[in-house]
């Protein structure tokens, strides 16, 4: 298989906006401006046919022909039918990768006009993200071609998570999520219409990228079975990978059709692909980011047996609830000399037991030698904390003891909290600190059984 | 069956706080504190068999038998074995309801001290809530007897919305989301062991309370079958009841009764008559949010073809495919008529079909047509508008425009908007005016799909 180098287009030294415009109106302003905002460090021009003066600062030109300097990226962003010679030029300065941000192709019915794209970046090998794409962001290299404001879709902070989307509203409202969790991402890149760079390429490309610990997917249609199925076989033994694969129903693929003109192809025979490979696989949106969290934390179970601790009864019987719906997961039972401590240590009102109810007192000291117990029992293999910032005795002191003890264990743990303002705060505190948290027992247990899927698809030879 | 009078318990003039304390820590304090800032309007005692003086500005007294004033009701919080004697006084003084706030009863083992306090109750015709509850709250009447503080749990607005809950914790938690959400409530009780007063006496107060349009449920287990089945053949002609039933499993039965001793029964069993009397069944904490809100905006479809309208087209998709996977949902069929006015109102680039996908430049007047005509399509049953923030496009007039079409429309509305706290912000505003707003395909179209289900039921005769 042919590996394009993706390099320049996610670590550019150098990079030309064409369609670079004074107007703020104009998605060529917002990208050029994101790309100041977010501290650029490389070599930054702007490209606009009419343009007599700099823009925005920025030494401009009328072609990218006219710069002199070797440029690793252009970012296009101009009427569609203008493209093509745009894209000839950028092949012709011998720019090493290109960004169609442009709509106007294949997804409104014109293929010829995409195929011209193909042709000029295959002529020139000279990969090519897009058309009708958000394009990228890779918060290291700080580049940012998203032409959505940031007080609209915050920028998330630097992180292991990659994600690739075919979509750029679904892009973009996961990357607000993720920004708003508090996790963080390596890259993000939105591809559009899949003309030239495809899954497969962006696949083969973070497999190696050492800054990418999980991969996050949103796609619409495959367009190379056999190469997917080629990188699929080799990436999950080295980093997890999480899909989201629209087009499930006769529905949903007739409407991703005339979205990016992909075909979705049958729904069980790519999920047959993903589960052989070791995928993860997501059923919605948000599923995307609950199993990202945890993937994220590069800690694996050896069983499914799980410790629930609590400050609040009922959210434990219903996490109890969903561990007794999963197959792969069961209540640990919790071995006699982890319960003795315990009821040393534990105040009298306290059931020693699994799940173990703290009460609603309960408080980081409390907290702490319950993880530290419960922690070491060799029956436990995962421990689900909830945390009920509601409750009198529930402070940002529990979820910084939460934050502590979590590299102290070598199990993986997760917190469960839900509510407002006052719990959200602590939420992102722990989340920003690498401990996953969620907001609801059904979506808590569920991700810890995709992590023990995953741990165990690796640990297979 | 006999109906107890709850009426005192959750409109009462006048109200005694047993166990207050000019202490910051104890439960008794923070009762009469949020009794003080909830501004409750009726007559405020305090009971406290050691204080001399008044607390907390409150006229203070060392038994209620010394009160000379008719109490509506008592609520208890001191520890458990003071409580019987504490419930006699009551008894004697003529206190028409009583809530012990206090644990250390049955869940504890203690079923002899809970059964002297049903006794009581008993002897005297007393309505008795608890032991081992948060007990109550009513916006309206400004009664709050939660000891959890307002900055930890933050008091939703008035609604519709009766809470009937168990559990203390899953209760705050709830609480606390639905007044994050900015939906209204009407009455939240926290029935603790369910000693005396129980799911059957709310449920028959609460079918005849016409501040209650909705009534979301968390129970354990139902001690009195044959009274529930009688309450639940009513209720839900009346008005929607959703219920979260845990001990789902095993494991989670054998942690419901260590919790509030209740016997979680079969849980097959219980969903029988639940599905047989109309209820509509939570499977998770937040379905007990998602299913609440739609139910409330009490506008019922005729059938279950859905249009989507959406400014994303990665994100129709996905509920293009929510869609086709439920069984009681279709893709509506735009009628040609539809079809023909819209291809004379939308952008040449707007593709006209189901999901109509807007594009990322649509801003008020592109949605408002797009919802006006779509919206008075008689093959389409409901609309499932999606607004996605942070697009260029997408602001407080999009969202206004939606608020004040949505009376206007005969039909159910809901919005889905995904995203960090710029779009946060919008959701509420559309919230708290009435609209029902969703943070994933799965939810949206999964409360879409309950929503018809209750309406078919209704309409049964």
């Amino acid at each position: 298989m042919k590996k394009m180098n993706l390099k320049p287009m996610l670590k550019p030294e150098s990079v030309a906006i064409i369609g670079a415009s004074r107007d703020p109106d104009k998605v060529g302003h917002v990208i050029l401006q994101n790309y100041i905002n977010a501290g650029y460090p490389g070599r930054l021009y702007a490209v606009n046919v009419k343009s007599e003066e700099d823009i925005l600062g920025v030494k401009t030109f009328k072609s990218v022909l006219d710069i002199k300097d070797k440029i690793d990226l252009a970012v296009i962003s101009i009427p569609a039918q203008f493209v093509p010679a745009a894209l000839e030029e950028c092949g012709k300065a011998h720019v090493k990768t290109a960004i169609v941000v442009s709509g106007g192709f294949s997804e409104v019915g014109e293929t010829e006009l995409q195929e011209k794209l193909v042709e000029i970046a295959e002529k020139y090998g000279m990969p090519t993200l897009g058309p009708n794409c958000l394009g990228v962001m890779d918060p290291r290299s700080r580049i940012d071609t998203l032409f959505l404001p940031t007080y609209k879709l915050s920028r998330p902070a630097v992180g292991g998570v990659s994600f690739v989307c075919q979509s750029g509203a679904v892009g973009s409202t996961v990357l607000d999520l993720i920004s708003g969790e508090g996790f963080g991402l390596s890259k993000f890149i939105s591809y559009g219409n899949a003309a030239h760079v495809d899954e497969v390429d962006l696949l083969n490309y973070l497999m190696e990228d050492e800054e990418t610990k999980v991969i996050i997917m949103y796609i619409e249609g495959i367009k190379r079975g056999h190469e997917f199925v080629e990188v699929a076989r080799k990436i999950t033994k080295k980093k997890p990978v999480i899909v989201l694969k629209a087009g499930r129903t006769s529905a949903g693929m007739s409407a991703a059709h005339s979205h990016t003109a992909a075909l979705a192809g049958n729904y069980e025979a790519h999920e047959a692909v993903f589960r052989q490979f070791g995928f993860t696989i997501a059923e919605d949106l948000s599923e995307l980011l609950y199993f990202a969290k945890i993937l994220d934390s590069e800690k694996y179970p050896h069983g499914g047996r799980v410790a629930i601790i609590t400050n609040g009864g009922g959210t434990g019987v219903l996490c109890a609830d969903a561990i007794g719906s999963n197959p792969d997961l069961t209540l640990a039972e919790l071995s006699d000399s982890v319960k003795r401590d315990l009821r040393k240590s534990m105040p009298p009102l306290v059931n020693i037991r699994n799940p173990l109810d703290l009460a609603g007192d309960a408080e980081e000291v409390r907290y702490g030698k319950a993880l530290e117990t419960v922690g070491n029992d060799e029956n436990v293999d995962m421990l689900l904390v909830i945390i009920l910032f509601q409750t009198p005795g529930a402070d940002s002191r529990v979820a910084a003891k939460m934050v502590n003890m979590k590299d102290r264990l070598g199990k993986p743990l997760i917190v469960l909290s839900i509510g407002a303002d006052y719990t959200r705060m602590h939420r992102i505190m722990m989340e920003s600190a690498g401990l996953p948290v969620y907001d609801s027992p059904a979506s808590a247990v569920k991700s810890l059984a995709e992590l023990l899927k995953y741990a165990r698809y690796k640990e297979r030879k």
